[in-house]
């Protein structure tokens, strides 16, 4: 396997990639600084690939206690050492397994929050391969509406769930959240520049919550100069120190 | 009733309004920007207020015709009057009556597109009295599901359904879009400022098209300086002659 190590840019944190398999990117930044884990809380990351998520989550909120759960074994096994690599075994927990047969793992209750950065395509759209991004990348081994299914089932009443995904599927998205009664609260929208037509949409959604939606200030990446706008560079955590 | 004349930016077309009952703003201008109608289609414009609607996309489009529809008399009125006094009489025709009762007057495949700024909400919610501006803004005579359900009877296979509503309420607009069939194609949101959440929300359905979403660039009306962006003195019509 080869690997690479690269720097979070934040609390010092580095972890090793993959660049044959899938490597973070904006998504994963992104979903990060959109999702709001208050302190003590447990959180669940699905579909964890190399650990980015839980990572992140634990330099940027007060969580309790993050798991990350992922399908492929080699992936899993970066995450594990991630998280050994920067002495985060006591707050980040990494199971490999598959989420469609781990009903007795997860009770309902166990956890506040869910976050996932899901495969974005659905299954016999475009070209597909099964190997490691294939199956990052497509609904391969489980589609949006089961992983929303077993979401619903692990948060507890008011629990959150924090997604990344591509808004060319908002509108399944919504109707398939709403189904299963995680109700869509809030949705920010990521536009590579202002006047180009979004690229990712972050949406949050609350376990058996009234109907209300806010759709918050839009997420520009670059100004007109093609610079990383001020926004950007907060999340991304360039400038600081 | 007390009238005022505005003049709307656009080749050289004026307006009566009531400012005791509901003036035209933001919301239909940006709508009939959104809005895209091809040269020689037939347009039915769903609770038409005083006729802005009607009157922009006579300018903005070359509509073959457009037909307002309007349940109070007094607003119909109004409309009626604009028409005439813009010299558009050929062009835009005004109804006054109840979509809910007029099954037999609209036929399926007489309109390639509807618009609509319907009301934005719902019975119950909120100081609501059953005055014109009462009917204007909530959901007394019709509610979003209701006329959802008639715009997809009267609109033909493949035509196309232009709303703008507030985004606190885009899970139902989306699900109830889906359930009658006419198929949320794109959305663009409309921000006072770029670091405000959405104010409107523009969305295009088509009728028994595919899933697939385009969410495009954000509407920015206001820069830092609170100066009208670019794009804002476009639609508005600001600077043009």
């Amino acid at each position: 396997m080869t690997e690479r190590l690269d720097d979070l840019q934040i609390d010092g944190l580095k972890m090793y990639q993959n660049p044959e398999a899938f490597c973070f990117g904006t998504d994963a930044v992104v979903l990060s600084d959109f999702a709001c884990v208050e302190k003590g809380e447990r959180v669940l990351d699905l579909g964890t690939g190399n650990g980015i998520i839980p990572l992140l989550l634990s330099a940027k909120t007060e969580a309790a206690h993050i798991t990350g759960l992922e399908i492929q074994e080699e992936s899993a096994a970066l995450a594990v050492k991630n998280v050994a690599y920067n002495s985060l075994e006591e707050k980040i927990d990494i199971i490999c397994g598959d989420i469609r047969k781990m009903g007795k793992l997860f009770s309902p209750g166990d956890y506040q929050v869910i976050t996932t950065n899901p495969p974005y395509i659905k299954r016999g759209s475009g070209l597909c391969t099964e190997d490691a991004k294939g199956i990052a990348r497509h609904e391969i081994k489980i589609t949006l509406e089961e992983l929303l299914e077993k979401a619903a089932k692990i948060l507890i009443a008011k629990g959150r769930f924090y997604m990344v995904h591509r808004p060319e599927r908002l509108t399944e998205i919504i109707t398939e959240m709403k189904r299963v009664k995680i109700e869509p609260k809030k949705t920010r929208f990521v536009h590579s520049s202002e006047n180009k037509k979004a690229i990712l949409v972050l949406i949050e959604g609350r376990k058996e919550e009234r109907s209300e939606m806010t759709v918050m200030p839009p997420l520009i990446l670059l100004d007109e100069a093609g610079e990383y706008t001020a926004e950007a560079k907060r999340i991304y955590g360039i400038g600081e120190k």
